[in-house]
């Protein structure tokens, strides 16, 4: 099976750096993944991407250097099989704020003995190659978001269980929880200390953090920090700011001479 | 009818500012007609953009400020009626080369008595009003592209057509076509003359000069050169330009602590 | 945040007339919404409508004066956090059976502190405002189904819940729940006492009363009696009456002469 | 091959009835289709449909009694090439106002030697037959419209050409052409005087007379005008007029008691 | 009610034969379902096929013999009721492990008062018939999957449940579950001992065996055990095989002479 | 720029095998292509395949060994401009039948100053590599169908023209055109002699001879022959064929014992 890139990477102690696609534009994916970004994920859970679209764009950055990954719109079984099926090497499951629900993202995303993926999905074995089935339980990266002050005061129990790799912080999620306002850049103490928290916990359990950035400073910070899955923007994001940075400085007179 | 805001502008003399989209996806569009972008062309050219994608695209900005032009493969009557019926308020024609090629963009861009345009369409009643069809030949604005030697050459024979609003240059097409290097800023002085030479064969015409930059700087210097429909770059630019230089700043050494 | 039309009638005291889109075109929606239905449901629960179609239907009608609203298909905070990203300001839970349901609704539904909807959704704050977070919970209306006669039974705990708008009778289900045909016209007496039950129940708890109609007449007998949100058809009912009712008048013998 | 039941009636002298579908569904095809409608044009001129969406609406046609044909958006061999492999049983080809457009129409439509259409499309043999290409020339129904005063004084030339089966009239296209409103009901004279003459030599040359009309009264009175091929309203006229209808029965004043 | 022909040869004592369409194409179904394959099943388990595709699916297959089915890719109402609103007139479903996940696959089937199906979607009409509602209890098919060593073990509460037609096993997902390969030819004597049991079972409760087989010997074979619902490859299958081979043939010294 | 394998191919004097799509499948393309054929040729001109569904075609694909290539409906620079802009390696150009029609195909897809194509279309860099425009003139490979018996009688005209790379041969157009049935297997001696004529007369003038072909053996035939671009099949012709003949071996009495 074709190995996951961001799985070596963690396994060389290396932080890697992605972003997130939610326009649902197989052509913004591949125009990204034709960066230097180590992967990309396909968010659904807040961008309204259905599984065709989300296979469309899989497919079309294959041919780059960028690891596929969906983040599916909630801890359901039949979301998490289809992202896998359509090609994710990578699985981001929000609001996990539980060890039951840890669980049962394991049993989801692992094909017997670990959990319940049902085999089939030839699309897998095209691009993963013959042997996937073997192998997938071990290079699928499966992440489970804490952004839940619950989650954050159960992470012990959640990133104890056996078959996830990782976690992900969703600091506006995470905020809200805590009656703070959303924004990637959060500063209350509590936000900082439970984030520092997490982190500590998944160090000890051998779990990869990541987190939700806005900026390639943050992105230092918090490799600094110890994060190694690390999302800088959005294709939307990207969009929005260069399009209205470079409309800041058109002449607002345009009364021509 | 609904007022074209860019023949507007042109009316009070200013230029207008817009942008391309070429990446086919509605979300883009809006994203920037969100902004203060003055119109948006949908690019069916360059953009693999098929016509039911372009109304979804033209729906999807109908409530924001930005007028919704579209520029079509070719310069084919059915392509154009195409375009018109999905709800464009301007065109932007391709290679127009010689007299005849802007009579025949003319003819399949207006009703009769000026043009051949079939009556049909329905949802430009929707949007337009219902008096569509009394004032399409005065509200749709048809830009014809001079990005040819040749185009230059005919510029008096071209831009003297009854019916044609305005001419866009595409600085790369028509630098190739002198054997210069394609790229937005064309400084060859063959070039320069080439542009100044026709936007003075427009303002002679009363037909507005627009032209492709790639910057907010290059935006400025066009109105002060007397352009009025100035294209600043594109979605696929703002979204590329943004995600690799985000990139640019994030540390290459991730090796965490 | 741009308000919600309903949500201003209902404090008006005035009862809003709407219908549902369940054909999957954005160009369907767009003709209705043009006309002074007040709002569109787009029927995501029995019509063949993924999340991308949703979300394009959605802004296909922005431009109008209709809210957009969606029926979700199930009871499922994956599936109402979804149609509420991509643009809905309304929402229709089917099958809403007891206070569980209806507070698990509310919880995917709100924001923090009253539910746990995910922060995100960029598409939100274009139509919606850069204030959406702020003012989304109390914007967005919320309706529950009654449609089974377990619901009639919990009506008062069901709509005692705090966060939920109105409730929406769906006549069919409800009269299959009891034993009697499906259909819009109901004249049992115990499907009859059934609705007035439950109308007067939300008015108690000051809970919008909503149910589906087939006819204009039938609408001005809904409001009189007390309803607030009346759907009138759909766009397939008015297709298919409008299709045949015009065949009926067609010579049958078409033996030309 | 599947006979061309179109054919079969004017082979009995008989006029056929159908409509025109102009939204791009599959659904609202399929509805209509249902009905008693004896073909279905895909309008593909003035709708934005594309290839795709043309065949996915033909496919959903099939199992029902309308036989379905395409409108193209031009007298273009590669547009009439694609809708008959799409599965179109018959075609409408807009402004055909000279012989030589006639030919060039029998050209793209019928396969050596009456034509130049291209053997391919294995689609057309699924629903046709393995004997397509042996009774293609001879059950697709080709249809020119006559929408333009020029067409009207070339008709002789036009309907003599060997291979066209009828013409279609756009009354509001001749309108126009003639310096008269768009619309359907056209009572000026020399309008009238147009589409009799046009009758009469269709009459002559053996070649079938269509027509738009907007009501079953229009329709009862071409038929007795001895036209053969009557398309009454639109999916998007149906629509429309049922919904608007529907509303002006409900009353304006919405205060509830 | 258009009959369900699977019901109708399982009255008739008969086996049917059918195959999956796993890749999301109305085009290959539709060819598959012009031959003389009796059913069709459309796997939205393991195909990245959305509910708008399965609908376009069904609608090409209307006009073949061959009977249309969903498999969903989860045991949940929403899913449920959307298949078959969308056409289905049989349900396979994954991973039903419990009399409590049969229950439940029984209630998301059949309208009250057998279950709690909500009455709706115009679509069915059009193709089942106006009876629809009156007999579609009884003309679905549904089909729960036997694919776990736990549902082999609870067989009898399963298949014992009201409303279930018949069993799918799946061969690989039994046999992960049973620590054995995937394949579908499965020798181990506990697997083969797994199988006979299941099916004895069905017997008993008059409930149809349908099995996954990958060569027609297989479907011979199977059939003369006893299963009357057999599924031979897939769409994605007969397309790979074919290729494969086809290649396999070519000289691999492409020098030419 | 990225190489074109075919191309490197036929500079060592090998013949290479490929084949068509025409079902409008990304997942079929991407099937095909991850087996040894060496090219994909996305037919849009039989197959119902948009612009936009072809540039998800070739997306697919991009990380396989195979060379995406496009068959546009006709030859139009409009269609060849698109197709190349989408990504295409290769294009095949139906009827072409003069030495005018050569040339127009050549300035369509050729930068100038050898044709007229636009520079544009951003993907083309992604995948091709920065200096695309610099070696997109002599990677693309243009072929030209000759499949009319006027268009064997002008091949030297046509074939001596510069910019053309190939030639194919389509056997059941060039037979209907001299009055043969249609059919891959032509062994009527003037079919024959003509096409050994036109491979004879492109070898003078450096062009590469295609062909489609049914089968491996007349692959083997043809490179025998001398041809270097074998169309072997397509996806449609494959999943018939494999599921035909699995059909085939099926028992026809079903009746369980």
């Amino acid at each position: 099976m074709k190995k996951n890139h961001v799985k070596e990477l963690w396994r060389e102690g290396k932080a890697s750096v992605g972003t997130w696609v939610v326009l649902g534009s197989p052509i913004t994916a591949e125009i990204i993944a034709n960066m230097e970004y180590e992967w990309i994920v396909v968010d659904t859970e807040h961008g309204a991407i259905d599984i065709g679209t989300t296979q469309s764009i899989i497919q079309a950055i294959l041919y780059t250097g960028a690891v596929p990954m969906v983040r599916v719109p909630w801890n359901d079984p039949a979301l998490i099989k289809r992202a896998l099926d359509a090609g994710a090497y990578g699985l981001v499951i929000p609001m996990v704020n539980s060890r039951e629900e840890a669980i049962q993202a394991v049993q989801a995303t692992r094909y017997p003995p670990l959990g319940i993926r049902s085999f089939g999905g030839p699309r897998t074995r095209l691009y993963g190659g013959a042997d996937y089935f073997e192998h997938a339980n071990e290079e699928i990266a499966l992440m489970v978001q804490i952004e839940h002050v619950d989650a954050v005061n159960s992470a012990d129990e959640i990133l104890s269980v056996e078959g996830i790799d990782g976690f992900f912080i969703g600091p506006s999620d995470l905020a809200i929880s805590m009656g703070l306002k959303p924004g990637l850049d959060q500063t209350d103490p509590r936000h900082v200390a439970a984030v520092s928290k997490v982190l500590e916990i998944g160090k000890r359990h051998g779990v990869q953090g990541g987190i939700q950035v806005g900026s390639a400073e943050a992105v230092n910070e918090r490799i600094a920090q110890g994060f190694k899955f690390i999302a800088l923007s959005s294709d939307e994001g990207f969009l929005r700011s260069a399009a209205l940075s470079a409309l800041g400085n058109v002449a607002k007179d345009r009364k021509a001479p």
